[in-house]
């Protein structure tokens, strides 16, 4: 798969009942999206933003908060001066789940590099 | 002064330049806003706020964001499913000054308590 189809995939069609992902399975999808995405305690993964004002950082984490709001899925974000933090697990899976890569890869079509 | 006389106040009457402040003032401060608002280390002061969606701590955030950016101090805004958390210091200052209360006076006056 693609780092283009998983971008194309909805939550909606993985989530509820979605099962975590063996690490193998994580690691596969972890290589789809952005290499600033890092995965952590096979629990989470996380992206950090950074800026040099407070508007950026929020103007993004509010496109991402649309889209978690339409897909169904939601991350932690923690905006300050300068400096966005996004980080995605699935917490009914106890885990990772397909849907969060596919929210990362969605984020990464629109976010700044 | 009370909650009203420091909700009433402008962050850009006492920053930048702002000294941080004694304990005995931040203590006097402190009393004067919600009292859900937590000091913690003499160095900062938060507060969270639960929901039951998503919707409602990210609307919270940017209503908290566009205050921050009319009055020139800005918090740490944590969002996730249900909860918003909000975090002020004056980092200039190592500390707190009374701009942190100032912003604590003004989110409670539209805070859902």
């Amino acid at each position: 798969m693609s780092a283009r189809d998983l971008a194309t995939r909805s939550c909606k069609d993985c989530t509820p009942g979605a099962e975590r992902l063996e690490d193998a399975q994580a690691a596969e999808l972890h290589l789809q999206i952005d290499a600033a995405w890092e995965r952590a305690a096979d629990q989470v993964i996380r992206r950090v933003f950074t800026f040099s004002n407070f508007r950026e950082p929020f103007a993004l984490a509010t496109q991402i908060a649309l889209l978690a709001e339409s897909q169904g899925h939601h991350p932690d974000l923690e905006v300050s001066w300068g400096k966005l933090t996004v980080t995605f697990t699935t917490h009914h899976a106890g885990g990772l789940t397909e849907s969060d890569f596919v929210m990362a890869a969605k984020i990464d079509a629109f976010a700044p590099t």
